[in-house]
């Protein structure tokens, strides 16, 4: 693109590093944010610098928190014998949003992807390890996603917590709720046969 | 959402205000800024804020620029009789990659469109009028999208302007090259049938 202004270049360009916005997109946001007041520009400018600089993680779960500890994790409200591990803060909101789950979170950050240069080190495996040192722990749940990511997190690290009396799960997969059979993808379809339960457990 | 910070509340409440940009979308972009450099974020946040405290529009063509004439306006190698009227920075800059125009511009901020609240004085029409006030511009070319809001425009400039002795001209709308015909709309294809161009005239 042949661009009239270099900080009009410069914005687009640094609106285009950002995931899935192309130059066309960003050229769009950004004229949209010069058509916006001075002030309200500068909050957005801001906000992000602020949360850039500002932001916090949780000492225990790791989730991205206000506080030292964040409020979960602070909660007497909640089982702190279960832990479910999560790859980012995202996941923690869904599960929060289901009202469904009652125990503490594990924000890992990410999850191994050799492909990305991404490993164990890169992530809050240690702290869990060390979490589970401490009493109390019962149950470790891995909520990751269905993928060849998720399926390596999981195996790496289920051999770093098998060395500890405690129950590890792994969440569902299965056909969607109002899924149609004819829809579902092989693997899923296949899998959710081989994990088939009871007719009466599914009625829970 | 329940957010587990404020700051990641706001960063994301203000990337959900800019346009196609859902709550989940704002998300996704703010966690992705949180894992860059806290040097790379901080660029990112000056670009935006230095834009729109800084950016200026050309005297003349009102196009953004970061002089006050801009190039193509100050270059004597374009012909300054023949202004193509445009409604933002985007369209000159298509129009200049085609290759196909050597005029200069007329950047109007914008079209009319009473249901948005955007009049005429909303725009740069009034120092469209002066610069055709001045000797020297013999034709006036505009190149509007083919919306409610385009025609309204054309309507309402070509009524200012049918005082001076010029020429007024629209690009022409049609099927576009390649386009085929079973697929066009219908008002694109009657459009094109009433405005049917002699077939020599069709081959340059
Ligand atoms: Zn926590
Ligand atoms: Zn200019």
């Amino acid at each position: 693109m042949n661009f009239s202004s270099k900080l009009l270049e410069d914005a687009v360009a640094e609106f285009a590093k950002l995931p899935g916005v192309g130059q066309k997109t960003a050229l769009r946001l950004v004229l949209h944010l010069l058509n916006r007041d001075k002030e309200e520009v500068q909050k957005f400018s801001n906000a992000v610098s602020k949360l850039r600089n500002e932001i916090q993680f949780c000492q225990s779960c790791h989730n991205i928190s206000d506080l030292k500890v964040c409020e979960i994790c602070a909660s007497h409200k909640r089982d702190h014998s279960l832990i479910c591990v999560v790859e980012d803060t995202r996941d923690v909101m869904a599960i929060e949003n289901t009202n469904q789950y009652n125990g503490v979170y594990h924000v890992l950050g990410g999850l191994i992807s050799p492909m990305d240069g991404i490993g164990p080190g890169d992530l809050q495996v240690d702290t869990l390890v060390e979490r589970l040192k401490e009493n109390g722990v019962k149950e470790v749940i891995f909520a990751l996603s269905a993928t060849m990511e998720g399926d390596t997190t999981i195996f790496y690290l289920h051999k770093r917590l098998k060395q500890f009396a405690i129950n590890i799960s792994t969440i569902a997969r299965g056909i969607a709720f109002g899924g149609e059979l004819e829809y579902v993808d092989e693997i899923t379809l296949g899998r959710s046969i081989v994990t088939r339960v009871p007719y009466e457990n599914s009625l829970s």
